[in-house]
């Protein structure tokens, strides 16, 4: 067994080791792979790094990415001294206090407001950020308000069902939790808490390659209670077997319901107010001198965990991913009419419209212009494969109009994650909440279940014109097509 | 005779008496029933209700609501002691100042301003608030204000009248005060008041089902001068047998010219703003704890006052309702032209385009954008039955747009609840406004009668986009209608 | 000769003497005819208003409005004390100091700036203000960014001329200084000042009937240097003889060179800040009491100003106002294709389009919309009267804009009576201003000579979509017209 | 060698004299020709005006502009006193230390606020500004984020390059640092920086006629390593003399690879902020009196640089140009589809789309709208020549869209200017900045080079409406054309 002054020695980057969890980790080689730059890992150079690691990194993800040789042993617990005066903040550590009462939130927004005084500086600029210019972001919620209902009246709604299925699954409503990393910065209890609430209200919870619970602590979170299972969200690692083996896992579980390949963040969106917010911090701690700077791109966590991510995943690879398990398959961010013919085309089962909550490239169009795009000129392929989509839904309402333009299912992910700031009561409130709002608007439109649901209940006209043409190719790049 | 003393005794949801007026009543039963949930209730448990019933239900409710048994008797006034300390201040109680003068209201906009200084918190966020997100209640406004005009000039504007009729009672101005809700919120004369002004003013006043005046003491506000008839608006109870009493008893009076059936309310829309307030109470009060909190969604009064209405009501029960009188029939709330057609086909006489002042559904349509689709595709309707609406008025300018395009009467709601607050002199001020304002847009358009009104006086470019096509219907959505 | 003593005894409504330049007058029967309410006379019953009247009268409307036998004769200047204690401040005392020097203002919007500062606070609120929600105030001004020029390059324009004609009047650019009422409230030399500038710089200079200079001042200000004329803008009065002997006086001077009727202010606007500020002065002086005050809408100077406007005036009174003078005929207001049409097939000389710059009618269409529909659909209007225009123009940018589209002349009101609180020499650097303005304009985009404007060099996509339609008319009102 | 005690004699406009660079030179007979106006050179008469002259005039400017014998001789330096207290600051004074660190700089976002801080007022004021209201300086940037794109998915983009080519020499990315005037304003190194900075990052660096540095220091500061040529932008002397010798000189250096002659700045724009600050100066100093202010206009730094251009400069003389360089012909601030075709057809090699960065004509189209009316009705011109844009860019996704629209290269001027307050560092961050957005942008797009790039990876829906259609012409005015 190591002792902290044994470790402490190798403090610097020609070699470096760090403590997780008890462990010792050799990490000098892996400091110029690693995605967030070697500069986080410095700080904790010959010390211990678990608080720092924990929230932001599955359980395994050391074991995974280092050869066995660099697992020095375990670290005599008795001999390390807390630093505190010179260790920055985990960025993760819950405020201990919330400074609104879980019963005042009545709405989304409520939870949202709360977050912002919730979370620390980091979770909060990392979760609410989108790219560039944020105008993405900012359209996925406008672009619901600018869809009217058309209600009709007298109908006798004295009982309304929300009930639907997904791939086959029953659900209670046809929402879910999106793929999204790092719950723990909202709360210890992560993505389990996800897990929990979505088996007791009978929605579905997907959950993300970047989660920070593990997959059998998400699987250990779920009873034997009929419920809808949890899709799995992959990422695709540069090093294919490490995907191979994350997926059979997965798949072993059984108690997930897909397997649904993200598409959209091969590489990295830039989210500017999470790659401040780090530059700060490295920047107050005085750790890093100006010519020493690793990254002169700032500090994003979503840059940092994104590092592994395959960008050479292509259509040649779907074969592939299709062979790993035999879980129906879906992709998601997909943003285009042409890209959803050819997935149709494909045989994929689900087709999520996405553009990763505005975090990938700004000005990509908000996921319900596709979904109208597609109702307008394909309808066809809504009998052909389950379109899913997510982004700027935060009331029933925005629910309700996704599916009467033939969404099947309807996800939501920075709710959740604010939500989460109160635990799993706190997300269960806000399924509550949706639900209640998704009942209302069915019975102030005159219906009674989803499959009553349609476009002749809305009024799109506002978006209408911005549905784009058939494009305008030259001859050489219609070749290429 | 009881005495406070032993009222005070059953001061719990085990067994809950209140006293409202001298009169004890055992609602422990009905604790559980009460639309607004019974924590409001428990609040008064074993004490004097009366300040906080009043205002908010008509005084018949009680009596109306419980079987004979729990009316337990009357209370010895001399044993009650005002225990002021505990009892919350009525949310009704006027301010005995007002902050601004009467003569300086010149226009509707300004006894708004007013209001929100002279209403209670509570009053305010109940008559002010819409559904979620407030874009219904924003549009509503801001749509009249893309409609332009077309004014012709060189015309003898000399003299001009603003008298219509409304089904075949001569008006002197085709505005009516709408059905609003607890009118006693803003000022103790309540509906009172809007029967008197309503008289005096040669203009028609629709009363609420929801009103904090009886029918009775309206009834008895008019005189035997000539003047239009009042209407009344009909929430029908899940008990139908309390609705048909009700209808006849308006109908007897003879002081009411028409039935008009509320269609949009079913369920309670999600006012936010509204249940707020209540909830800040509840918790500034100190009576509920976190975990006992009956009821989540908050504290609305909207919420609370609708839990009777029956939401299976629907076009098979048109017989019925048009079989309890002899009075033309009306339809309010209808939204969308497909219903329009509908209602006109079963002979409804009167039907009143309005999305409940934004309070019910968000993003229902703004009534005009109904209204000028109509106009444009069947304007067919308008010789078959007498189409009213309401939502955003707020000048002169308004109304004489909505008259232009074809509706028989306009209806402003809010605007009357907030110069109540001035009581009867403010609300015959505010129609002095609307009528001078009115008789001025009529002379700038260079018309000097109603009937001279038409769409060749508007230019309603702006609009035009948003009027819905036909809706896009799958075959089995299309079989279904 | 009357003592000021004798005057004071006659100072209520039962018999009310003032003082005006010296002479007095018994107002006692006119006080209920007085435009602007009695309320504002009783202010000075039995005193000295003259320092009240002259800024916002001619000198001659006391005689011009009573009967002989009124004017008493003249009083005794040594026996008046000033009562400075008393008598309210006139409105129009010009500030002694203006806050920006002359030499600051580069743009007409600074002038509107400093013009905020320099007057007095009701000067302002007159000046400034709109019709209620002041709609087409705002839209005056935007419509004019929504126009993007096509500019043209690789041109010769080292020498650029803005010269025109105006009725055959040649002038140095098609600019001209709209009427407008009360000019002394910006500055004591008023009209006169406005009058010397449009010769100086060979623009042309229309005076209002409501000019609070008197015909022979501006005729007097007038030098024999050749110069454009001025044009003389008419309300028809009540009682037809008035007009007829001003037409006549002003036809008779020789220095105008068209009679311009007003169609679109037969009955006041409704301008509330307007009204508001004198509102407040009349609460502020006390002198009135709530149950006295004479006139429940505030105390609005346009509306007092416009009370002897015929609103019976039309078009079958064409050929009498055509009878009064051998000038050319103009009508200014003019607001719909329909009636330019009519007004050319009748001959009239000159269509100015105008809102009467937001002041009239809310949601009145802006002029250049109206001059783009002309544009489009009727373009050969343009070779059968003068179309002039005016609302909103700010920058030489708009000028030129209106020139394209086809306007003979572009008037601005406000920003000369802004820069007019420099007197003379303000309005001359307005005048500078815009002239620069021009040229810049016509220079950026290859023209050298107003004859080269055109509708090709602007792009007007943003506004087209709000032309109107020919309206929908059901066969009755098509009947009627 | 005259003394200090000879030159201040000559201090006035009768006889003026001043020391530049420590020769004497008689200012006299130029003071009237000065485009700034004669007051800026009288605050240095008859004493050394070396730092206000240095940072905004080409070395040689005196000496080309003045007749030999007005060059007096060298004065003795030994005889200079500094007369600190009376000489103003020298606007170009550079902070000596900026507020934030350039590690903090990660958006051209960043560098625009940084600059604001690091910047005198005068050289914020003269950069930043517009023309008049600014319409087209916000217009440019916010019509880029109405482009949507259309993200194609699942394509392999491990590797992307940026690589592409200006007039057949080899670029690593498409983009160029536009001609500006004078960027020693922002730092001493001025045009040097972007000279040594394009040359390290592979990118065009386009020299302004109007720059600070002379020709030979751009010359200069080049390597021998193999990089783009600069390109030369030229603004036509109204001494055609001139503009040849310096055409001849550029050419001669070997270091250029185009002459672009400005097209649409013949006369100054009015930039107020740029005018405003300069007047303050001036009233500050209280140097001229009010009657004496020797332009009425302001102080405005663009126009006092333009004084010289040739307004009469137009297509006749388009051979003139071509016959002074063998180098490719481009034309700099083309505005119309009109222009662009007859540029095409004269065989000019570069058209380059500007609106000169909103600071001449206001309310001129976004040049985006005039690429996208290529694109859409003209498609044919980029395969005639080579369209070059700028504008508003601020991100490499403006940057990618205007790629996709057919745009050969993108220029950015005020940017870079931000960024060079950093000096040399600065501007290479700027380029690394916007060369990974690019990068990202086209990956998260799936393309991997630019000529996969093209309009169907873009949804232009929302600004199509605006593509202008062709002109209304009279026959009158379509004779003239």
């Amino acid at each position: 067994m190591l002792s902290a002054a044994d470790v402490a020695k190798h403090n610097s980057s020609d070699s470096c080791w760090i403590i997780v969890d008890g462990q010792v980790y050799d990490v000098t080689e892996f400091l110029h792979e690693h995605p967030g730059g070697s500069a986080i890992i410095l700080k904790y150079a010959g010390r211990d790094a678990t608080e720092a690691y924990e929230p932001i990194h599955p359980p395994s993800a050391l074991d995974d990415n280092l050869p066995p040789e660099k697992r020095l042993g375990k670290v005599d617990p008795l001999t390390i001294v807390k630093d505190v005066a010179k260790v920055p903040q985990p960025a993760s550590q819950v405020q201990p206090l919330v400074k609104f009462s879980l019963s005042q939130m009545i709405s989304l927004h409520d939870f949202e407001e709360a977050a912002q005084e919730n979370l620390s500086k980091k979770a909060w600029a990392y979760f609410s950020s989108g790219a560039t210019d944020q105008i993405t972001l900012a359209m996925n919620q406008s672009v619901y308000q600018k869809v009217f209902f058309q209600p009709r009246t007298m109908v006798d709604v004295s009982s309304v069902s929300t009930k639907s299925t997904m791939l086959g699954h029953p659900v209670d409503i046809p929402i879910f939790i999106c793929p999204t990393g790092m719950a723990k910065l909202s709360h210890p209890t992560g993505e389990v808490s996800f897990a929990k609430a979505a088996e007791a209200y009978g929605i579905m919870f997907m959950m993300s390659t970047n989660a920070s619970s593990s997959v059998s602590d998400v699987v250990k979170a779920r009873t034997s209670k009929p419920a809808p299972p949890c899709f799995f969200q992959l990422y695709v690692n540069r090093d294919r077997s490490k995907s191979e083996a994350l997926v059979k896992n997965v798949t072993a579980s059984g108690k997930f319901g897909a397997i649904v390949v993200t598409v959209d963040a091969h590489v990295a969106g830039k989210r500017e107010a999470d790659e401040k917010v780090k530059a700060e911090v490295v920047l107050e701690s005085g750790i890093t001198g100006t010519g020493t700077a690793p990254d002169a791109k700032g500090g994003g966590i979503g840059r940092a965990m994104g590092g592994y991510i395959d960008p050479s995943f292509s259509w040649a690879d779907l074969p592939w991913v299709r062979s790993l398990s035999h879980l129906p398959l879906g992709l998601k961010g997909v943003q285009t009419v042409e890209d959803v013919i050819k997935a149709v085309k494909l045989g994929v089962e689900l087709i999520y419209l996405s553009n990763h909550g505005g975090r990938a490239l700004d000005t990509a169009p908000p996921a319900l212009l596709v979904l109208l795009s597609l109702r307008k000129h394909h309808p066809w392929v809504f009998d052909r494969a389950e379109i899913y989509i997510d982004g700027g839904i935060r009331r029933g309402t925005d629910v309700v109009k996704a599916l009467c333009l033939g969404a099947k299912a309807v996800g939501l992910g920075r709710p959740f994650l604010y939500a989460l700031s109160y635990g799993l009561e706190g997300v269960e409130k806000a399924i509550e909440v949706l639900r209640d709002e998704v009942e209302t608007t069915m019975q102030l439109l005159g219906v009674t279940s989803i499959d009553q649901l349609g476009p002749h209940l809305l009024n799109t006209k506002a978006l209408e014109p911005l549905i784009p043409d058939p494009p305008i190719l030259s001859a050489s790049i219609r070749a290429r097509l």
